[in-house]
């Protein structure tokens, strides 16, 4: 048994792949959301693992016949559904290629080539973004990929706290505060909540129809206030620039501005929407950005690199070192004595880490910047037209102006209104109430037809759905045919 | 421009694979350790990501001629550093299909196969291991793969400390103690900082040599009763089995009869070692573990799965749940209202996951449990050969008692005195620390050389070199090889 036999090696990579184009090649039939109920595999697999090996060929069938059935599409054309997943050939065989070195980077001297090409590629990506120098090694601070936004924001919020504890004295951990929009994504609250910040010290602040939900420095400073004057401390910001339910961006510049005031660490959360930002048009978006602390982005949400990629810059690398390095015996070496390396393992939370600097070298050099930059607007532009449909049948409304490539939209009261006076009965539904009940009626309907897969959210108490266009494989015709998708079944359920 | 064009992808595919399988076949060829130094690839690059796209031809080349020899090479198979991270043909393809389908499995219904396939799998490596039902799904328990153990120990942490503080009151966070040995991975004590444990509150409990470095039941008692005098409460012990140091094994059945009568939770760490506890011989090793209440290895480590992949089980799922729950508007569904499904996001510190299953299922069907078992044996019997020779050189000893595919030997003070006093001058150093400074130069010339790469510890103020046998590569003669470089460089160092 050699199980890095490089002929069997060969034999069943190039397999592989030719099923992964096949699979690409026929992804659109698929029905994109998976349609199987719950359980539905344990009654086709056996209960114990194999005692003897079984032939690919075997598992692949297996894998064919079970287990793509389970799956929900994200590379499918027709799926708008949460954010996108982009992968791309560049994305691919950069993983493929850390997969195949299979080593473990946590120092530079476990793989200098992992942290050296990890550091090269945060300030290429880091400068594509105009990012102030004091974000890049060039300047005074640097980047790290890490696997998530969680954990981009876990370890922020770790360097914060502990930064402010050593002001404050560690017994008063208690007294830290940290303040989100009711827009900001939930991993903060659960960040938060992990570092020991106590449950009533974490900041929902209300956001606005009126102002595009949008966290307004007005409010913040006023929670902020109301905090000092209880004897509270104001920790952490995090602002986001596109936020998950409907793409809001919080005004950077004014939010820093209070925070400084304050002392407190402010992180900019751009999960979704920092790719774009190596567009001209869009880096206004970010904008302030030079006044906070920290700034992430996903680049498996939207910047071709596949899952999983988080890239997370800082000013003062020295705080994450501070709260997160680690000194064992065994991992010491000269050359990170010698002060003239980086040691990654000191800027998240786990120890192992793979080699995903490759994915983001891999697709910056196939892709090129100005591709990349028109590839994002293609979405843009897609969106822009799917937006133009919307418009167009009276039934329906744009929620909220649309920011980037996500349209959030939804059958009209008006529209379920004469429904409800006409054939559905509701009982004592007010309008809104059953507005949102058909809403969500029409979207389980598209999704279970495995047509397309589109989710939902729920802003200021309506309910809209999210058509969010960045899956790599879309191209117009499946735009319009969406649009075709969510008419059809929304002229279904009124004539119901 | 389709960045997962069928046709460009299926080239580019084949195009790797084949370079993969080139890789493996020269592997030996390199130097194991990478004798790049600090800051090598800067002027190797440019200073600006590409803005037009570069063919992949010319990326490949400058992965040959700048990247690869800045790379230590894990899969070599005179890799005897660290632990190894034993890459397989399965565990390879398993991670291709989880980054082709590029999925983000942060709940069952965002793709039902990726949650469902992860249960089997842990229920059936979890009845591979004979663990008890209670941490099995198909008893009351279950199991999740998370990226490291270090994900493992955090998540467990929060569970533990919530559990506690639900009884003690939120308040009462600084009163919470964590116990671990001076073996345990440091990994922990990052771990307890981060969730919030106050630095004076974690237990370092001394071990000896005379006991091979196990943690005792009777020093935890004592340092528990000191803690509970002084007003503090117990919350958290890790026992490991196979520690990083010397692969030290902590009594895991004794230990938890201390640690419940305090109400602690136990989390077994047997990230190395857990494993090899598939074979019969081996699993008298983790009794006990019926006590704890989590229990997790790494599958990239020892068990072919490319990296990475930590299993974990735990008894109560409930207490997981609780503490890393999120509740999103938008990430509402049926199938998780029904509570007939495992949402995945809430056991972990992230939201978004890669579909690791398919890695672990590769594993277990091609090369099935009684093939995997004789695999590992071989490590064990190549480390057995390793040590015999390591005895027959009088120079040396073997420091420890060899458990597993680990030794952890040096050269004699006797055998460094008698170089002390012939050639080598090292003013007034004692004995011990010119064994310790030989041994380290030993370590340092033979990393030097490329040939091997081995790594080292420290205990009870002892260095140790460590040959740690389980890169799926090495046979019988590269350890024969491996002992030959370590005498001839030790031979270098005596005659100089």
């Amino acid at each position: 048994m050699n199980p890095l036999d490089p002929r069997e090696f060969r034999r069943q990579g190039h397999m592989i792949i030719d099923f992964l184009a096949d699979y690409y090649q026929n992804i659109a039939d698929y029905p994109v959301l998976s349609q199987v109920e719950p359980g539905y595999l344990r009654n086709l697999v056996p209960d114990f693992p194999p005692l003897n090996p079984e032939p690919i060929e075997t598992i692949l069938q297996d894998l064919q016949q079970h287990i793509v059935p389970g799956i929900t599409h994200w590379q499918s054309p027709n799926y708008f559904a949460y954010f996108p997943s982009s992968g791309s050939t560049a994305g691919f065989i950069g993983e493929m290629l850390s997969t195949g070195f299979n080593l473990v980077g946590f120092n530079w001297v476990s793989s200098p080539a992992a942290t050296e090409l990890e550091s090269v590629v945060m300030d290429w990506l880091g400068q594509a973004l105009k990012l102030p120098k004091a974000f890049l090694f060039s300047g005074s601070g640097g980047g790290v990929l890490l696997g998530t936004t969680c954990e981009a924001l876990l370890v922020t919020l770790v360097a914060a706290r502990d930064k402010m504890l050593s002001k404050i004295g560690r017994e008063n951990i208690s007294r830290l505060v940290v303040y989100v929009s009711d827009q900001t994504h939930c991993a903060v609250q659960k960040a938060a909540h992990i570092i020991g910040i106590h449950p009533k010290n974490f900041r929902v602040i209300k956001t606005m129809k009126s102002t595009s939900f949008a966290l307004l420095p007005e409010s913040l400073l006023s929670a902020i206030q109301t905090d000092v004057q209880n004897g509270l401390v104001p920790c952490y910001l995090c602002a986001t620039v596109g936020t998950t339910s409907t793409t809001a961006i919080d005004p950077l510049g004014p939010l820093c501005k209070v925070a400084k005031k304050y002392g407190m660490w402010v992180h900019v959360d751009a999960a979704y929407a920092g790719s774009v930002c190596i567009c001209p048009e869009f880096r206004q978006l970010i904008d302030g950005v030079e006044d906070a602390n920290s700034f992430s982005l996903n680049a498996h949400k939207w910047f071709l690199t596949n899952l999983d990629c988080c890239c997370l810059w800082v000013k003062d690398p020295a705080s994450l070192i501070k709260s997160l390095s680690t000194h064992s015996v065994y991992l010491e070496n000269s050359a990170s004595d010698s002060k003239q390396v980086v040691d990654y393992k000191d800027w998240q939370i786990t120890l192992s880490r793979r080699f995903r600097a490759l994915k983001v070298w891999l697709v910056l050099r196939s892709y090129g910047v100005a591709n990349l930059r028109n590839f994002l607007r293609s979405h843009v532009e897609m969106a822009k037209a799917f937006e133009e449909m919307v418009r167009k049948d009276q039934r329906f409304e744009i929620f909220v102006p649309r920011n980037f490539a996500v349209v959030c939209f939804r059958l009209l009261p008006s529209a379920v209104a004469k429904v409800g006076n006409g054939k559905v009965q509701n009982g004592g539904l007010k309008t809104e109430d059953l507005a949102n009940e058909m809403n969500r009626r029409l979207l389980d309907s598209i999704n279970g037809s495995g047509s397309v897969y589109m989710t939902h959210a729920i802003v200021g108490g309506v309910f809209v759905i999210r058509c969010a266009i960045g899956a790599t494989l879309t191209d117009t015709p499946h735009v319009v045919k969406a649009w075709k998708v969510v008419q059809d079944h929304a002229d279904a359920i009124q004539n119901h």
